[in-house]
């Protein structure tokens, strides 16, 4: 497998391939063929062809694609299966709902650690895990890797701690803030902006008013 | 303004323009040039223009953009003005971060309504709403115009509960569950998928680390 030829655009769209292949592979599907997988992701087939022609070897032209085998190949590229370890910062309701997601568990990322800086909540149990105050970071990071680090805390607060974990060592941060990061050091930052999403279903609705 | 001259792919495109324009006002900067806007969007200057040339009327060329025009254009497109109200299923965690999102407050959209199907939430408060039974939606749609439910229910209870809201009149869903959803009927649809964001930061990590 030679992943680093893998365009930006292809990785984008990776996620949402895996996805339905895992959705195939749920419903027992072992093969499909482009057409198929074109109709149920509404992306043309020569797109799928081109995206999916970057992983190589799926099996004679005419058979379609093997599903558990592109499934595998993708996740291995996304990481998926790295066992990344995760920790939340934040134990709020956004914190705990990530804390509850599912995809986690199915995939194998793993929560090891919960952190707030709200006497009330410090000590709580969420997920079998007992929440840390804040300042037991520095710690908590001496003594086991965390990759990940979820930031489900309002946006001023934001800058402190994140430029705290890098120093850490943390690798990744999923950021739920409106906050803008950047460091100098090497760390992969992905921003959620749900706000992004819920314009874009407004849009979709004042659409169907014309 | 013409709005049907714009393109998906611009569409697509408009809530990270109208974020960047709105943090641009809030630190009171009127004007920028599309270099400017393109340096802190990590989008070619000529993307910019080209997708900015659709809404036209920018003042005279050399001078930038109008930031607070701009914005207001784009909100605009995007139905964020519409004042479209906004009812919540599912009061759990992920429900009651929804609940707290202060991007709601903050542009038109306003929550109307909370449901949940657990008696020991019924009845409870959340931002000033009574959390109502599920089994109440027929008669609140019948009574109040609610355009967009979210749904943060668990995946296997969302297709029943969907068919009910579009029956009910509903114009737009905003899923936070895995369930794929389509209808007959003229409904939008935003399918919210946390995972996609967390493959792409794991891709990210595993990058870092080569």
């Amino acid at each position: 497998m030679s992943e680093k030829k893998v365009s930006a655009a292809v990785i984008r769209r990776l996620p949402r391939y895996f996805r339905y292949l895992g959705e195939l592979l749920n419903q027992g599907i072992d093969r499909i063929s482009s057409n198929e997988l074109s109709e149920r992701m509404g992306v043309t087939a020569s797109q799928i062809r081109q995206d999916l022609n970057c992983f190589g070897g799926f099996g004679q032209q005419g058979f379609g694609y093997q599903v558990d085998f592109l499934y595998n190949e993708i996740g291995n590229i996304l990481g998926v299966y790295n066992g990344y370890t995760v920790i939340i910062i934040g134990a709020g309701n956004l914190g705990r709902a990530l804390a509850n997601y599912r995809f986690f568990n199915r995939e194998g990322y793993k929560i090891i650690g919960i952190f707030d800086n709200a006497q009330e909540v410090v000590g709580e149990t969420i997920k079998d895990l007992t929440v840390l105050h804040v300042d037991a970071l520095e710690q908590f990071m001496g003594q086991q890797q965390a990759d990940i680090a979820i930031l489900a805390i309002p946006r001023d607060t934001v800058p402190d701690i994140a430029e705290k974990l890098v120093k850490y060592g943390i690798k990744g941060l999923w950021n739920y803030s409106f906050a803008e990061l950047s460091f100098d050091e090497p760390v992969a930052v992905e921003n959620v902006h749900l706000s992004d999403s819920l314009m874009t279903l407004s849009y979709k609705v004042a659409q169907l008013e014309k």
